[in-house]
């Protein structure tokens, strides 16, 4: 069961104005199941997307950065699970234009007015009648209420949907900001997660909110690991609809300050559901890495401890074995790094300093840190006023049950 | 159980001489087992070594590298297992020392002759007392024919004892190579292995010694992993004891070639066993990167096949699951890759060309590959003329097993 995960409430996601979701039964992998997401986005929206930095990267993803290059404006999104149309060579390509213009006949839009992502099985062949025929469906279940299903339609290996809200104001105008994201298993995001779709009401020029999105990703989608491997698939989708009845945001003052806080807000709240709902997981880990030089380094240490499989099964075990952690530390790669000056706080309890075992540390005081589901642990490096935080989690059984058996 | 791991007869592994081996029972950490080993090396001998490049080294490797750079000669070894006096700041300094004065005491030698090694649990203190104590059992015992067990002296999680040995001609007389190993997990090693100690009675000058070990690592200790964790312990030392009657190699020529490829043959050899008995293994997976740009690029890519959970999960489950490979590569960091140009075999089975699904490639082929224990695969990049190989093994239930219950 995903770790303090909150279940869903219908009421604690808000609709945003311009916005409308619909989802369908396609048939894609599995019958029966909600799999077809369609997203229709009011005319005169600005959209920003982020994208996986893997080379092998999906059909869809190639399709998204080109139609984000035109200027007639993103009118929907089209999301199907159950096959990533990754490694699909140009097959792939072909399959997401047809699905594009599949959709664009349904909303009388253009084909390029249109972002296709993919998320399932990778090198497997886009079931595109099954597809095509699932889209009416989806069109007629159109409605701004449904966030909560299209969480749902867009799950793979997640065992819980993921959404979250916020309400703000902006220049005394009510702003609303709602968000799904999907994600449980190859989750390493670099320069975007999984799939993730973040909407708000606010009007902001598409400049700032290019920025925004840069400067929200850093902070939350590319903070989390579950096992190392970066997706084919990764993107984080940014609207705003403008639907709000405040004046355009177009500088970096106290308005975009705040849109931005919000945003990051339910972005990392989507983030750590990610890790929270990672495959196997049994606890929610917190690093924070402080008085590094750079954020750079901050993170490198932070990620050789999230992706280490030693601690990560250590974590499992509840056992405090610190010496996996320093042996990350050590190996993360940071030059020049003197051990002498790091202190290991696990929770409250510092652990080590000088190089060893903390004189006051005692084992039982470790296990009773271990022992609960949400861990946090900060590595102060005394080099420097950088700072950074990675969310993980460990490694059971589970996970190798759930990557062992996923594609039979 | 290992994956193919011959287990190892005693005419099998030849005396070296000049080097005699001693084991004791020095109840380190559990009673009743080999876990102490002193090795005497004959005068004149020369010694080579390279370590961990964990910024959190051991104290022993610490001091390791200290006693290398004297020039009066190494003259003994001396290991203990069960605790790695890592981590464990001034204190591990000083157990250390005074192991090695304790050994020089027993040999009338000087400490700084004596080159320290520690393997086991990190960051609890070395229990000088019992070192000290078995050390004269361990003197009683020194014997030129007691390499399996030494072996064995120096196992942690390992399963089964590592060793190999080669006879070839150099000059017209008979020479000969023994080396032990050890270890089963954390394991990628960086310029060095956990603990691998290789004699030959070949008469070779320090300089070229010291190349040789450097070429040798580079394509045997320095190519494997298990869980991508570089130990804070790795050491890999090379000792020529010049007993072999031949001339001394003092360049580059025929003779030098002989040696070092008979020295890499056992290097690999002891190197693939550490991966066939990796914690939890039940697969021998060799991977080979061709026709990259250079051999940095290839294995990048090699390792990150090598470490991705969702690679190493398949093939616990015998699962051809080729995205999982493709999205490595595609993660892997190389820059400018043409995707369209890789091709991938399983075995001899192309599997992927042109970014996608060979289309001669059927299911039933890569299921073929994949139930065996030892499987290769082929990534070609198809942009210049580097190689690299890679071995590794896969991620089963008992990797978790393994390393949620190790201190306990």
């Amino acid at each position: 069961m995903p770790v303090n995960l909150k279940p869903l409430t219908i009421d604690s996601i808000f609709p945003i104005k311009g916005i409308s979701l619909g989802i369908a039964k396609a048939h894609i992998k599995k019958p029966n199941r909600k799999d077809l997401l369609l997203v229709t986005i009011a005319e005169g929206s600005k959209v920003s997307g982020v994208f996986t930095q893997n080379a092998f990267c999906a059909a869809p993803v190639f399709l998204c950065k080109e139609h984000l290059k035109n200027t007639s404006g993103i009118r929907a999104l089209v999301v199907n699970t159950g096959c990533a149309n990754a490694g699909t060579g140009e097959d792939g390509i072909l399959k997401a234009k047809e699905t594009c213009e599949a959709v664009s006949k349904l909303l009388s839009i253009e084909p390029h007015q249109v972002l296709p992502f993919s998320t399932g099985v990778i090198l497997e062949s886009l079931p595109i009648d099954k597809i095509r025929n699932g889209l009416p469906d989806a069109l007629k279940n159109l409605d701004s209420s449904h966030w909560i299903d299209a969480a749902e339609a867009i799950m793979t290996t997640d065992i819980a949907p993921k959404a979250a809200s916020r309400k703000i104001k902006i220049k005394d105008k009510e702003v609303v900001i709602s968000g799904v994201s999907k994600g449980s298993g190859m989750i390493h995001p670099n320069m975007a997660t999984m799939l993730s779709f973040i909407a708000t009401d606010a009007s902001i020029n598409q400049i700032l909110l290019d920025k925004l999105l840069k400067e929200v990703t850093g902070e939350s989608f590319n903070c989390i690991t579950v096992d190392g491997d970066t997706s084919t698939n990764d993107s984080f989708i940014l609207i705003a609809t403008g639907k709000a009845e405040h004046d355009e945001i177009n500088q970096e003052d106290k308005s975009y300050e705040i849109l931005r806080d919000a945003i990051r807000e339910v972005a990392i709240e989507l983030a750590q559901a990610i890790v929270r709902d990672g495959e196997g997981a049994t606890k929610f880990i917190t690093i924070q890495v402080e008085s590094g030089l750079d954020n750079a380094e901050c993170r490198k240490v932070g990620f050789a401890i999230a992706h280490s499989p030693l601690i990560k099964t250590a974590f499992f075990a509840s056992d405090p074995n610190l010496g996996r952690i320093l042996a990350a530390i050590g190996y993360a790669g940071i030059e020049s790094l003197d051990i002498t000056k790091i202190q290991l706080f696990l929770g409250n309890v510092l652990v080590v300093e000088k190089g060893g075992r903390a004189i006051s540390y005692t084992e039982t005081q470790g296990q009773e840190v271990m022992k609960h589901p949400e861990i946090s642990m900060r590595i102060l490096l005394n080099r420097g006023n950088a700072n950074a935080t990675i969310w993980t989690c460990d490694f059971s059984y589970d996970y190798v049950k759930i990557n062992a058996d996923y594609r039979t």
